[in-house]
């Protein structure tokens, strides 16, 4: 690997992923990683613009910046890119008027939604809530509908919790794919548009950018798109 | 289409799909499709070797059989090629123990199979059993596994009970394949296996057979399988 002051020339901009960087979730509101509390507070107090980018999709932001303030970290809710916000948007812009199936620990993100009458699905990370009534429900919903529209808050195949390894939202929206003969749009990472707007808000370009996840298979996808979107590395690294 | 003299001259055999055929599932035992009774009773009186060839996997035979036998049908449990029986063998055969997900209703089928220290999963049309934990318990034993081992019941992606569409094994199964980066093995139609196997039990050769099934695609892509399987034709055609 190179130097930093080598890797960093020309950088303006992180990226943070926030699971399985900042900390691992879990019970009684999970652990931060060693390291990682002092390296946020060091890039936020250099020159480099600060962005926290995630999929997370059990929590609200609220929630999720108060458990990580709670850890140490210093962060704040306008600073996180998350798929939950940027899904209201596309809802809001094409009429769209959602089944919810998520996790209620982020249903207050979507309190100024129209739920009547659903011409959509909405799918996130719905832990135990991928029962088998509430996925017929989100089916039936889909079949439906002339032109139907699923719309999935990220495609992660599982996640790690301290407990184990736990399904992601990615095996639920594949099985509806499967059962509605559709393709689902993926709202969060790997997508492109979620990265622009995660750099839009430091209005940094995308070859200005470092970016910091576990996930280097999603990032390497993302890079296939981005092409400007620079090696990604760990803090640990 | 020819004339019956003409469409059956050849044909031996008879393969009946049940559900969808015979009788659409539902509260109560389900109801018999009109005609399908007297059909059937037509078809046992004539020359025709008669078997009949279900996907069903949320009974055994033996409740499926008695079901049908209230509704008036002349069936017995050594007629019918099912799933389970089939995928019984092929668990006995390669020493596998599998972890079930399954309905409740199939699980005597599964007696005689050892699930201690699963070495593989077998999933089938569960219903409400398909919760998060039971395919999470699924999930986690695919990933402990050297050479994951997936087989499904079938694979189709819904069926219609009176209530109406019900995912079937399908969505799930395509589920774990995602979660784990693997292919499952199906038992069921439209494997080329399980048909064979029917057209062993009643004697009868693949281009000597005339399929009845609901599911026109399953039987266009057995088709392709077994190019000498006839065309298909459903009782009220």
């Amino acid at each position: 690997m190179a130097p930093w002051g080598e890797r960093l020339a020309g950088v303006r901009g992180v990226l943070l992923d926030i699971s399985g960087v900042l900390y691992d979730s879990g019970a009684g509101g999970g652990t931060a990683i060693a390291g990682s509390v002092e390296a946020v507070a060091r890039l936020k107090g250099s020159r480099l613009k600060v962005r926290f980018c995630t999929n997370e999709s059990q929590k609200s932001r609220a929630e999720l910046v108060g458990q990580l303030r709670r850890l140490g970290f210093d962060i704040s809710e306008g600073e996180v890119t998350a798929p939950a916000p940027a899904a209201c948007q596309i809802l809001k812009e094409r009429g769209l008027r959602p089944y919810l199936l998520i996790h209620d620990g982020v249903r207050s993100e979507f309190d100024q939604i129209d739920t009547s009458n659903p011409n959509c699905v909405v799918i996130a990370d719905a832990g135990e809530s991928f029962s088998y009534q509430n996925m017929n429900n989100a089916f039936q919903v889909l079949m439906e509908l002339e032109n139907p529209v699923l719309i999935s808050l990220g495609k992660g195949r599982y996640y790690k919790e301290t407990s184990g390894l736990m399904l992601d939202v990615g095996p639920y929206m594949k099985a509806l794919e499967y059962a509605c003969g559709i393709k689902a749009e993926v709202v969060g990472k790997p997508s492109p548009e979620f990265f622009k707007s995660a750099l839009q808000a430091i209005g940094v370009e995308a070859h200005q950018v470092q970016t910091m996840s576990m996930e280097n298979t999603t990032a390497r996808r993302a890079k296939s798109h981005h092409q400007s979107l620079r090696q990604p590395w760990s803090p640990q690294a």
